[in-house]
């Protein structure tokens, strides 16, 4: 199945637009599972089945399990594996925000997909050279940096650059790129809910096949019906929006797992009404 | 010791401005050695021996080792354990060129500094809070994408932009930055060889206190005497200059080691004639 239709049918199977990053910081586990990389993964694990019919992604950011080193990365892989047997629906995206010459990119994509991932982010910086080998199968998917969500994100991406085509800012420019990089259709773009001008702008100029993921809302504070009625095309679709920490974290206690379904389901709910 | 002592000591030590980028992609590996892991360990142990008095430097590139998953993750750790026992003085970059968000830069800092490097490679697009962790800590350093060697990087990094201190290069602006960034002193750049105009800008930019990383000599054609006479400060020290393939691959037979050596001599010797 191509990337884009993988994701469409995951969002429409569950009509949710919601992603769930699993950002299981070793510090901020609940005691209720230990803080190793076992721990992490009997998290995880707990989450996925409260939150799975819910949502249409999960998004495991590598940091927070090369932070645990060798263990940390047998916790991801497991817990790709647990997504794609419990969950066969939904999308892993790998948050990788991979970015290097070609020889070494393909490393790097050989690593991901080993990793069961359906999709990576990555990082514009060295251009297609460093995107080419994640979009050679059209059955994976990658997703550009374009306007993140920190605040020193418009150090660089909202510098204004000239062009052939004049004047832009450069996030708009990588959103250019990424039309002429993306020819196989499996290439999306990441723009924060922080900043819901931006991603109407990216929405209006890459039009209704790109999917755009959406991190911010939430603990970062991005207004959810800006983001909403921003980042989904014409039919209401193709909008990712993530939150972690306000989803996995936002019960310190025993039953923390029965939470983060519940905040799932309201997000999934509270979207659903600006689509 | 703060991070520019201890690269300018090792520098000065071996007489040396050498770096090898440890590579060790697994299909590349002689057959003297296993297509496996613990090959790849053996691999560098054997290529480490045998240049160890000649280089101010290692780079190991993350990507080849996270392609072979949790046992590319253990070569990857006893490979810098190895050159922390037998190098001592010469310096450890980790090639992660990773860039994320605060929280999760934190993260990654944790885990490229629980593998033992002394500094990585950064990619400054995310700006100031993907780095900041990084450098917090004076006796690591980080050094950040500037002018990448490959055909690509242009498309980002090449593009004009208009700043308050007016128009410039997206690249020189990146350098710009990096000095209100590195104010520690422990943050660096990397400017490919293959663009010796751009870095003989950068180098007269940041002065004589920035340590400039040069990849791109040898497989991708950079000039060795411009990028020595480039990349140098004042003192003809602070340019890091890196050869990867050219080194490490030089001779497919069971001697590989002896030639890598060799290489690494003569790569030492050239470049000392242009400092």
């Amino acid at each position: 199945m191509k990337f884009i239709e993988r994701l469409l049918t995951a969002q429409r199977k569950n009509d949710s637009l919601v992603c769930v990053g699993l950002d299981s910081d070793l510090a901020k586990l609940p005691k209720a599972v230990s803080a190793t990389a076992e721990g992490q993964f009997e998290f995880n694990r707990r989450i996925i089945d409260a939150t799975k019919g819910d949502v249409c992604a999960y998004k495991p950011n590598m940091a927070f399990y090369e932070e645990a080193g060798l263990k940390g990365w047998a916790a991801l892989e497991k817990t790709i594996n647990y997504i794609k047997d419990t969950a066969p629906d939904v999308v892993v995206i790998l948050d990788a925000k991979r970015g290097d010459i070609g020889n070494t990119a393909q490393a790097y994509a050989k690593a991901c997909w080993a990793l069961g991932a359906h999709c990576v982010t990555l990082n514009p910086y060295l251009g297609i050279d460093s995107l080419e080998p994640f979009l050679k199968d059209e059955t994976k998917g990658a997703f550009v940096l374009c306007r993140t969500s920190n605040a020193s994100g418009r150090e660089l991406q909202d510098l204004d650059v000239i062009t052939p085509l004049g004047p832009t800012k450069l996030y708009m420019h990588v959103a250019k790129l990424a039309m002429t990089w993306g020819k196989a259709g499996n290439l999306g773009l990441v723009v924060g809910a922080t900043m819901p001008s931006e991603l109407k702008d990216v929405r209006a100029l890459v039009g209704n096949e790109v999917p755009i993921l959406i991190p911010g809302v939430g603990a970062q504070g991005g207004s959810l019906e800006m983001a909403v009625r921003s980042g989904v095309n014409g039919q209401g679709l193709l909008a990712i929006i993530n939150s972690s920490r306000e989803i996995i974290f936002k019960d310190p206690g025993p039953e923390f797992d029965k939470k983060a379904g519940e905040s799932a389901r309201e997000l999934r709910t509270a979207i659903n009404r600006f689509r």
